[in-house]
């Protein structure tokens, strides 16, 4: 980002006390400038997001003049209101301890929901980018998948579908999807899609423990499908996600940079650059 | 504490997502109450803290009149200043976050330095309560040590072992500490003490990794002193650091129930008590 931008990148010095403490330093000078803190909320969450408070704070404690916050992953996006009565709306939560900690503009990309969006836009400004074209871009030219099937697990994801059928020319849809708030066990409604013979492409703004692509693909297969991908901006794949997705029947898995794994092939580098050619 | 103060306790759910994300949800009303949330901030401080604001900002969100947040151990309070250009002050953001969460008071026990309670009290209400005369007290009832010495590892921590003195009755004083800030290891200094043939008690806000105690205790026994014990608000205790303390040649390690282990044997719910009576 920084080389597309031609800023100046300032090391920052961080570790991790014995006990479990963060540390983090800036080793140079921040006065007077606008300070761009990229740091990802992926696992652990609470540490990063503490991070980047840290960060933030000290940098206007330093004299930086404004502070744009770039988390490409943004984490507790998913409480994104109160479910059940009492509930933490945990996402209102960040926005407000980013805001506190000096944080000006934040800037996410495909966050899980409108509903996120809203709320944390209650306590700061923030811009939402989409990852989505360039992962269709990435499965119609490196992976030859063009003309492929764009299918949404649930109706949370239709926009991200229908935006990723504008790149492979194959057509979109979406399948109904349940998740037990308890249980976490998730359940794909049978429903009859044109897709035999065909090769499908789910598109999601995540995928976590990889529930929702498993009980996607199998339903895909079991409909004739010839071949499946799955592809994300945000590859979490907590634990065995991974093995339990390419079990299921899945021919692979493709996500962006903005969480680190083993299948974070697409480079989100430009797209945030992009954005933050207005900032400075 | 609840017991002791005739107050309701709300049950709260709370919850670790399979990705590490935190859930909290009041399983009751706080409309126009007077809310005490009791939460120490020991290790994974981040979550602890991150959790302490989800629950302060979610009783706000329910018509909370007041939010009281009792953090027996606070964290970040050893980082109380800039001791190398750029750094973080921890602590002060800290109480920041706490405040924007919607934190109204915080109670909080032996917190490591002035420094720390300034920063925070900078930001938020804060009330710094202690617990050495409890600890004292145990030393000379429970323990049968009346007429210890009661040592200070540093100069920090002079008011404590003076505090502790007034109960113990055998006089009090200091070594000098030097930690090495990039490497974390710590040298005492050769001081001469009238330690010879006495019970010492080493007296001190918190143990971590239990370095500090294990310098002092070889030093007090290297200058004859018969047993050494050492006497904590906060056993935080990380790692082996109870192994090599006992290794070390200290004769025992008591601390209060600030933070959960194996040594937290001095209730503090009578301290707490006391103080939230004026809240309530």
């Amino acid at each position: 980002m920084a080389e597309k931008l031609g800023a100046e990148v300032l090391p920052i010095e961080h570790k991790t006390f014995p006990d479990g403490e963060s540390y983090v330093r800036f080793d140079g000078s921040v006065r007077g400038e606008t300070v761009v803190i990229v740091q990802s909320a992926y696992p652990p969450q609470d540490k990063h997001l503490f991070e980047l408070c840290l960060m933030a704070d000290a940098a206007k404690d330093l004299g930086a003049e404004r502070v744009v916050a770039v988390v490409p992953y943004m984490a507790y996006a998913r409480q994104d209101k109160r479910f059940m009565p009492g509930e933490a709306v945990s996402i209102r939560t960040v926005g407000k301890l980013l805001r506190a900690a000096g944080v000006d503009k934040l800037i996410t990309v495909d966050i899980h929901s409108d509903e996120a969006l809203r709320n944390l836009s209650s306590e700061l400004e923030v811009a939402n980018l989409t990852a989505i074209p360039l992962l269709a871009r990435y499965m119609a030219e490196d992976k030859g998948l063009s003309g492929a099937f764009a299918l949404a697990p649930d109706r949370g994801a239709l926009d991200l579908a229908e935006e990723a059928s504008k790149v492979l020319g194959g057509g979109f849809g979406w399948l109904y999807k349940h998740r037990d708030r308890m249980t976490g066990e998730v359940r794909v409604e049978e429903r009859r899609l044109d897709i035999s013979g065909r090769t499908v492409i789910i598109f999601d703004d995540m995928i976590s423990t990889g529930g929702t692509v498993v009980a996607a693909a199998e339903l895909l297969k079991k409909q004739g499908a010839s071949r499946v991908y799955a592809a994300c901006t945000h590859p979490l794949l907590v634990r065995d996600a991974l093995k339990r997705i390419m079990a299921s029947g899945c021919d692979g898995v493709v996500g962006t940079d903005s969480v680190p794994s083993s299948v974070s092939v697409v480079s989100i580098a430009g797209l945030l650059a992009r954005e933050l050619r207005n900032e400075l």
